[in-house]
């Protein structure tokens, strides 16, 4: 229980840390697809752990091997299912994470969950390592979703404080998407984005963390999908952006801008526009994120999931003894991410583009 | 599909704005709880619509009818159903609603889905009438929390641009959350009440309307529930709470602002508390809104719900007739809230009393 | 829990036997479905108590609101609801009932669940009764599935050991089924139904009660419905048919025969058929039952469900005292159908029409 | 979707006959149970194939890995995942198969379904080797269930025709049911057992195949589990028996006996019965095997799963070739099982004992 999402795309993952190995099966998902292996490879790669701080190719990938669904390079419509094996899994001392759980962690929620049998080394089960599979599994939704004429795309929007500009939803473009996700650091603004690096790199050298917001659009949605009430396609979106670690705030269109907007600037008014000489009803501003009711309005889908920062620091810190019941201080060693925002990006765009493809099935276009 | 939510409790909602009227069926609900009739319809009754701004009673009242799962004043653990018949149903001249979609409500994207079959008067399925149910689903829920010691409680944290500060989540008590339940417009700070009240006055008079937040906590929840990753609290919570319509953002903890701060601020440090006797592993701060790893650490639960600004407004605004293929302008005439936020307040506990609930039935609590 | 079925169609019950009122939600029901009430009616007529045993037309019928989800006489795409009122619930003397469970009923193990909040009038929730609703949401299934050229149909093929043969099917019409759906006491064999009209008679004039089989045939199946392997058509057939009370076994296409054939026997080779002028793959013979690797291969899909007799009777029976822990004997008193089957046959057909018209939606034809 | 069964236990299986594995993912399997490597590869002994008809050790096993949540040799309470890699996959001539379906497997269905891009080899992921892994799930459930006094045991009924008595379900001891779990070929009565394999070889010898029925019996179970409607126990035993590969009924109790009986035999009184000195409520008798109203009545729970022959024969039929639509005539070579019902019986108790454990965690009993 929990580790299963969807109605018709399912989706089941599976792993630790520091076990044999972490995957996903998906379920239900359509036959006839012809996976496109180095796409999967290359969207593993931009969650990959990098080398330095953000621009080096990652020396180690995470290969994955898949088990089943796939045959003569197509989805068989059988469950298809991926492996990634653990490597360099040196389990060192975590006898100590077990006794004094680490803040901001799961340690301590995990412990009086499991009674203490959980796998504590590294995170365990709860290891943001677990969303390479994601992105697998988003990846290759993205296919199905592209072949439809769907595409998901997303930039950071602020890291530590530092905040770029949002996407301009009534002008954004493929192209742009497209250029966002070859980068290794996926901003709209380089200026900014020099700013939010030296942010993390101060942050680093200072053995602390920072957090950020990514933001995400969805190009090509038809109009008409997600049911009210519970299964709004807000529901759907943010059900599964709040599965991935760290992510404690989510917003769709303006968000919580439009709690302090007045309904005669909130509402998006309706125009008839003219598009390759074809006559469409769009809205003239799009503070809905290109969802009305519940259901998309053929918009673009945007929405914002808000990091907390990285809680390993290096930092000393107060803990407690679970056996000894003591207070104590706890310095967490390690290499450590100092931002997991721009990691974060494909996972965002993953976890979305599964739940649209769900979606998309449920209303029958298989 | 769309109606029907919960894994181990399911509520199942039905009915539109004018047609005979609108329920829920509850499945799952424990047997042997002595439903307090008059608390259901307190409860019912802080959702209803009011006479005058703020503070008058309601002329009229939700009148509800249990059609199952009750029997010499306990539930039986049968399904537990409610019935609300539509009154004053006077659907006028809706035929151009039909034509003509009102800007930032569902009827566009409700024509596209349903083809033009949907009930349109009123908003129909879409209304926000149909939280009333929510609302008696949710006062259901938390006589059952109420017994295990589980509390919820919210306030207007802000209203169109005037906030007022949150809950402080070391301190806040029972005895508050209980005084704010008795309060038409529940606020921590009666000056900033005024201030909000003064800014939706002036957006009536102006034919206008405005946004607002609630901020939501549960205290006494136990630490350990939800699972990862797809069952996290903040999923589950976050997939109900976008349900309510109108609801646009939600952050659990400390939320949007965790994205602009360090790791070292925003950790939630531990240390052993001493309570009546009791020495407890407690945080020392609660940015996390007791959650971590999706698991409740035993830590108060907050998080705040962004509710946009009422789409209904007088002001004129542009639409296009779906029929004709031409933009218009469309005036919307009748009585309509210049702010949801107050009324709200109700749906938002009861989404997350029965969210909670079903999490505590799957653990096995029951 | 318990009382919700279904995926992209889901059905939820509600209701006691002598409460207000019995019912059912559906949601995920097409939008823009003419329902015929004539045709709603006339088979909750089919499942409606009768006057005398077989023949008569009965004196009173189920009268059902739609309390949503229809707005000028087409669905809408919203929750439809069916509410039925309780009529001439005289609860009489049921104390007795609490104390003593009736053998065979779902007394004791209600009392055992619920912990004696049971509503244990005339057998509350797990009455024969809630079948009502489900014979409604199946009818109005049906329409859907007429107008795709799917029909379900049915007879009754045993009673009290009376047996007569089933349907052939190589050569089942659908006029024929339309008959069988137009009789009281459908059978092929009009003499086997006097055989079986008198086992009946004889054991009710001595207080006892009958079972029997019901054979149901679906004919018009697109080839390619249910997944493997826990949607298999047989799991989600099975499922629904075993929610039926009296069920006691289920079997498709040559069933419990197929145990003790041989695989030359039993085996359904192919061959090509001309049919209209259109060549077509089809299977020589059906023992498969139109399904196989758990998916729908284009020949009827028939089963057969097994009904245990009435288990209320008014010989003298062995039960205990729950209070007391005593021995004691119950005669249970009141008119009770000495053979439930003729009432049982559209109950069979409704859920089968229902788990086939998910099945359709979920593979996309919406 | 299909590959997912279970509510707060839930069971994802994936692969298929000749791609790199097959495997299951276990969620909310209880935390802290120490899984016994030993009997987990004795279960699936007992259902992989042997070396000849019924008697000798097998040459090779199924080996397999665990995945995840495994640690230091008790369950994590995350995800339990196990991997089958497949051996001896030689592909050989699969084309023909492509082409030519045949009779009674899913080959065309999953033609028509999967629109020809299913992985055909061995019957891909419809082969009867999938059954492996929920053997393997079966067995860790059963490993829960014991540690509370639940134990599921069975035998061969009937083969061919040739039957032995069933249970008797007053009397049935842990004992026996144990003293079955070690034979190879599990029945009560050793005479019939030669009559039967006399049935199997003269099959065998004559390149056909029988087919047979499993009983099953589960001791143990409290009153009280399974809900109604559509939760009752028997609902959810026969979702999972029918997604079995070759079962076509199933049937609880005296099951299609009830439907020739009268309600004053079938019918189970209820006594005051003294075991251990303890005074108890039993039924007197057992017909409705162990289920009433759908559910659990504290005695022994039995039902029986009726199994076709193996559609593998090697008697020349009669196919299609579906590209050239010309009448054919099939020979399946190569060694197939004459009868798969001795291997049948620990996957009939394994899918038995993961739908029983799931409804206990329902139930609360974690």
């Amino acid at each position: 229980m929990g580790n299963v999402w969807g109605k018709n795309l399912q989706v089941s993952i599976f792993g630790e840390s520091h076990g044999p190995g972490i995957g996903a099966v998906l379920g239900g998902f359509p036959a006839g697809i012809k996976l496109d292996l180095e796409y999967l490879e290359f969207e593993m790669g931009r969650r990959a752990p990098g080398q330095d701080d953000f621009s080096t190719p990652r020396s180690e990938k995470d290969e994955f091997e898949v088990l089943s669904g796939l045959f003569n390079g197509a989805t068989t419509g059988a469950p298809l299912t991926v492996l990634i094996r653990n490597r360099n899994t040196k389990s060192g001392d975590y006898a100590k994470v077990k006794d004094m759980p680490r803040p901001s962690h799961a340690d301590y929620a995990a412990e009086i969950k499991y009674k203490g049998f959980q796998d504590y080394r590294g995170g365990g089960h709860f290891s943001g390592r677990l969303t390479a599979p994601l992105v697998w599994a988003g990846a290759a939704a993205k296919q199905v979703l592209q072949s439809r004429g769907i595409m998901v795309g997303s930039h950071i929007q602020s890291i530590g404080g530092i905040e770029e500009p949002g996407f301009d939803l009534m002008k954004i473009e493929e192209g742009a998407l497209d250029g966002l996700r070859k980068k290794r650091f996926p901003v709209l603004d380089e200026e900014k984005a020099e700013e939010m690096k030296a942010i993390v790199k101060k942050a680093k050298a200072e053995g602390d963390s920072v957090g950020g917001i990514v933001e995400c659009v969805i190009l090509g949605l038809p109009a008409g999908l997600g049911s009210p009430f519970f299964d709004s396609v807000e529901s759907l979106l943010a059900h599964m952006l709040f599965s991935i670690p760290a992510v404690k705030g989510v917003e769709f269109g303006a968000g919580f801008q439009l709690a302090k907007m007045r309904g005669s600037e909130a509402n998006d008014q309706y125009g008839m526009t003219e598009a390759n000489g074809i006559e469409e009803i769009r809205t003239l501003s799009n503070h809905s994120g290109g969802v009305q009711g519940g259901i998309t309005n053929g918009m673009p889908v945007v929405f914002r999931a808000a990091f907390k920062p990285v809680p390993s620091i290096a930092v000393p810190q107060k803990t407690v003894n679970l056996r000894t019941k003591t207070n104590e201080i706890i310095e967490i060693k390690g290499r450590h991410d100092p931002c997991i925002v721009p990691r974060a990006v494909p996972v965002v765009e993953a976890v979305a583009a599964f739940a649209v493809l769900d979606l998309l099935l449920a209303e029958g276009e298989s």
